[in-house]
């Protein structure tokens, strides 16, 4: 069991999700959509510094995709960019919510095959929707990672989804270390007042690498609690398109990363590199 | 702003749930189901003490069911063996998630018109599903129980679904006093853990009856917690079947209701009538 001395001693992990699902083109034009356009901004975010990057496919319209050929081919392009950077992929079901889509992009093998993959522990409402993760989808997934040696992520939006996770650790289905985002001010979601993200902090079972996200505006707010809390840092354009919560300056990526690690100097503490990160978090 | 002391000095709501929806005859012969019996559990814990009822429909077969005939026929029978009893209607979404069958029993009118209804906040999974509740209708149906007079019962299962509530406040939703519920031990939402129950409680927004309910084999260690927070309990079938952890004895929902009373004792803490109910929940 570590200290809170020992975990703000401990090198921050950052992870970029430059693309997700919902910003558009037309939306803000510092979006990477194509894989070309993707690896360039992990090529400009690892050269500032960043542990990982999570991936999301968009198709030649710069729809969401599942498709496993299309992740292949960002894949292929980000290694070659920043061959150390631990590559993580989406699973999510905010578009679709069938296993087989979704578990697409674990098929692949080789120099392709992911390290990591993003696993949602319940449904849960977004602004505009709802997102469906039923039980048995979230079993299928896990279980697949398990068996393939992919490691999870856990995408978690409120407490709820660290008890599952705790439930999947005794079903046999979460073995070894893993990830886990916390993320902060989805609508139906915990918000990052102290109380609700100290909370979220401590019910982070054991074996868990977490990261701290912010939705929207709460980007930087989530971030600065996360630094100061001994957790990594997840980051990007998939979480917020804005660098101010008055959303009047749009972001790049490598604008939200530069903002990062200015909070760690500020804060006092060092940003994990790949290496460490693949130590830590996949163990090899 | 009340104290603690002026809460645990309160008389305790007790809602009533005889029914719910997942109960079966092959589970426990305790279940009511038709109006018949539902109409006499109401009357044995309405002798015993309770505020209000919270009821669910089913169809001849016992499955389920929308339908507001089914609902008047309960409502009528409920009506005339405990005439002061609050009664509160279902509108989940776990078997079906469209706004108009959901919508269907705010429909009745007059002395069948039911004083409350439930009102879940977000998506969620349940321990074999999901249950769908998206954004719109969850505000489609808050929008017809406040047209309608119609006090919302707020279901919540996570911190995020108590932040749904404060943006349903602000967009002129919700009006005036409300009740909630919150659920503790599902299996990915908040479980009954002081911390988090706690902190359930103290981010239930102005203006909100709340009471505690433990879903399984929690049912009794929630209704603990609630009433030595200054809450009200939730009780019922509908929660939990079984009187022991072990589930090994099933219960009659006056057993329930009896156990209620008997932890108000050993709490000192009173019971709240249907009239102090009425009146601090509806407002007349």
């Amino acid at each position: 069991m570590s200290t809170l001395l020992d975990q703000l001693s401990t090198p921050c992990p950052i992870v970029l999700a430059p693309t997700g699902m919902v910003p558009t083109r037309a939306m803000t034009p510092h979006v990477p959509l194509t894989p070309k356009e993707i690896a360039a901004d992990v090529a400009e975010a690892a050269a500032i510094g960043i542990s990982s990057v999570h991936l999301h496919a968009r198709d030649a319209t710069g729809a969401p995709a599942w498709d496993r050929n299309i992740y292949a081919e960002i894949i292929e392009q980000v290694r070659s960019v920043a061959p150390e950077v631990v590559i993580n992929v989406s699973t999510s079901g905010r578009t679709w919510s069938e296993l087989e889509k979704r578990a697409d992009v674990l098929a692949l093998d080789g120099d392709l095959k992911p390290d990591m993959a993003s696993l949602t522990l319940s449904s849960l409402n977004f602004l505009n929707g709802a997102s469906v993760n039923a039980p048995d989808v979230i079993r299928g997934l896990a279980r697949i990672m398990r068996d393939r040696g992919i490691t999870p992520e856990l995408e978690i939006f409120d407490l709820g989804m660290l008890n599952f996770a705790r439930v999947l650790r005794k079903e046999g289905l979460l073995v070894g270390p893993v990830a886990a985002n916390l993320f902060f001010g989805n609508i139906a979601g915990l918000q990052p007042t102290l109380t609700e993200f100290g909370l979220a902090v401590e019910r982070v079972p054991e074996q868990t690498t977490w990261c701290g996200a912010g939705l929207g505006a709460f980007q930087l707010t989530a971030h600065a609690l996360a630094v100061n809390a001994g957790g990594g840092v997840r980051v990007g354009l998939e979480d917020g398109i804005h660098l101010d919560r008055a959303r009047t300056r749009l972001a790049r990526n490598a604008d939200l990363v530069a903002r990062v690690h200015d909070l760690l100097e500020i804060s006092g503490r060092a940003a994990m590199t790949p290496g460490q990160y693949r130590q830590s978090v996949l163990g090899r």
